[in-house]
Parts: C-alpha cells; structure tokens; sequence
C-alpha cells in the first residue's frame, strides 16, 4: 500500500447559477479590481493508502460521485499524487 | 493586454479547526470509504486581462489578501494560465 493525496475539484456545470461567485466579484469590482469572470469551486484533498495511482483515483472519484458532488448541479475532476 | 485565468487556492492554515472537513471525513467513513486525512479548501478561477504573467499574478495575490483569504486562519497560493 501506498500513501497518495487525491485532490478533487468539485465545480457547478456551466449554467448553473453561483450566487456566491457573483457577490464575490462585485466586492473586488467594488475593491477597484477589474476582472472579467470570477468562477468559485470547491476542493477537498483526500489522503489515502492504495495499491497504485489508479485505485487512489478510482476511490476518490467514487467518493465524489457518491458525497462530495451533486452529479446534477456538478462537475468534479481528480487528480492524485503520492504523498 | 493578453486574458489569463488566475487559480487562487485558499486553504486553512494547518492547526486551524475544520469542521467542515471533519464531518465530511466522518460522512465519507459512515459510507465505508478509508481514509487517513481530508483537508478541505476553497478554489477562484479568476479571468483577467493583464500585461504578462506576473501582472496576473501580482494582481491575483492582491486579492486574495484584501478579499479572497483572511490572514489570520487561511494560507493561499496563486497559479496564472494563459486563457
């Protein structure tokens, strides 16, 4: 077993509404930034022992797609490292 | 002017508390997942226009220190791509 730090980036789909991101940039807007687009995810970094890359990233993708994502308003990417 | 995608990661520095990330850690073992730590951050996909690379960068950090992270709990890091 390997220790690995699985990374996902967990993303609203292209569409979807983000409050959050849009408050956001109207502060800096309001701070004096310019800026075109200001996009807001969240990321969780998973630390974990597997075999090799592939079974740290196949347990991070089912941890996304079972609780870390909303398949209907998400996206998610995974992206694993040894630790 | 040239369009860059600025990715600013605001993460808690480490000895701060997360429960977020712990009642997640605790949701994902309920559902039969191992794993040894989860550490949770937020992600600002920010698109800007500037004159090179560092002007990205420079303009990214700044906000991240007047408005994306607070200093006191969070550490953040900046990456600058091409759009």
């Amino acid at each position: 077993m390997t220790a690995y730090t699985a990374t996902v980036t967990v993303r609203l789909k292209r569409g979807v509404l983000d409050p959050e991101a849009e408050t956001t940039q109207q502060a800096l807007e309001r701070l004096g930034f310019e800026l075109d687009d200001l996009r807001s995810a969240d990321r969780f970094e998973v630390d974990l022992d597997a075999d090799d890359d592939a079974a740290a990233e196949a347990r991070a993708a089912e941890m996304a797609e079972r609780l870390l994502a909303n398949p209907t308003i998400h996206d998610y990417e995974v992206e694993v490292v040894e630790a």
